[in-house]
């Protein structure tokens, strides 16, 4: 089984490393990740200006390589370049923090993931519920249960299966739920400065807001300790707005 | 009315002066537009970085305000510190060159007027099927046709109304059409190049792939020059896929 892992922390985060050592155990590992820290760089590309590519190691046999882009490069570069193939299986992280509710329209996570997706190739993303974990036991745990599951050709085509992992003890963790993007959403603001030659500018700052309070919801299941499941799509379309926009035209 | 206009293509593009040139027959028109090219930014946010601000002139009285970021960054700084509250409708374009199909995922145009979507604001991308055009007449009749429905609160909220303009002539355009999400992708490959030093880089090069044939698809109304308008949301996780986890997870 070839493995492709990428994440949006950088190829030098515990996140990936801690991918990498659950990942190895199934399959060739290919690490295609940022040089350095991208979160909240979304799908995007590089398109107007060139890739650096350069080999990376770390302690106990990680191997990788890291490229001057987002997440999204990785994929690409990966498997045009790298493999030279479609892997059989992408996974992207683990993020240090949640990407639930509107917030996975930022997240540099889930984009990696979504880039497997379109095209074609069973894809997950993996964050988990902290800042600041002191062990990725758990992570691991999950990260297993969905390659095993990847295995048996479940992992379905077309969605990014977006896994997020309550910060627990793998024996305090209640289990899996299949959720919905919920509602949870950034309240952001802007803390405006004055820099040393008297130019305003500002840093983004603001709360996070969420108010889901049953089992549909992704963040719910996380606080609840369970780990989440949501398939997001690239088709975001619907047919009912469609129609909507038909009547209004005539 | 208060206009909020935005774009990826940064403020001294061609696109957003004739964006802007049409939408202040309608009301107040206030400019917050990345200060440099940001084309295939998605969605990204700048989250560890200060953002700057400056002010812009052009010609024929166009003010407006510079942003060091992203197209999302410009219209969460739009709403919290230069209207100081949230305007009656986001506008983001006029992008040279269609998002159209699974395109649209890497668009910083959309994610523009998604931003808007996102906090609750009627929002409409722009977006021109041509990278050199000639006039932007035909996009300036399509623009005041969308803000006329806005003024008659046509306009849905918690979706962009992706919109599409063929390269054609006013006297050519067929009509409008209200559009799913279609399949054209982008076949990505890379051009591999060695630096002056020795290092290996890459350029990404690739060709569109485009198998649509009815008028359901966004890029078969645009071929045919109609302007195309597709309802796109940020809640991307489906009823159906969350069925299949959960009997997966049994």
């Amino acid at each position: 089984m070839k493995i492709l892992v990428t994440n949006d922390d950088g190829i030098y985060s515990p996140g990936i490393y801690s991918l990498w050592e659950a990942a190895k155990e199934f399959g060739s590992v290919f690490v295609v990740a940022p040089d350095s820290q991208k979160s909240a760089v979304g799908h995007s590309i590089t398109i107007s200006k060139p890739l650096f590519i350069d080999k990376v190691t770390r302690e106990n046999g990680f191997k990788g390589f890291s490229i001057s882009g987002s997440p999204a490069d990785c994929v690409k570069i990966g498997i045009k370049k790298i493999l030279d193939t479609k892997p059989d299986l992408v996974l992207s992280g683990v993020n240090l923090g949640s990407n639930l509710g509107n917030n996975i329209i930022y997240s540099g996570t889930i984009a990696g993931a979504m880039e497997g997706a379109m095209q074609d190739i069973p894809s997950i993303a993996f964050s988990l519920d902290s800042f600041n974990p002191d062990s990725f036991k758990t992570s691991k745990m999950v990260i297993r249960k969905l390659i095993r599951l990847a295995i048996e050709n479940k992992i379905f085509k077309k969605h990014v299966w977006n896994v997020n992992i309550p910060n627990c003890a793998v024996e305090e963790l209640k289990g899996f739920k299949a959720t919905e993007q919920g509602g949870q959403y950034f309240e952001d603001d802007f803390d405006s400065r004055i820099d040393p030659k008297g130019n305003r500018y500002f840093w983004m700052t603001g709360e996070m807001i969420d108010n889901d309070k049953n089992f549909k919801s992704d963040s719910f299941a996380v606080k609840n300790n369970y780990a989440s499941i949501t398939p997001i799509g690239y088709h975001i379309s619907k047919q009912s707005s469609i129609q909507k926009i038909k009547d209004i035209l005539l």
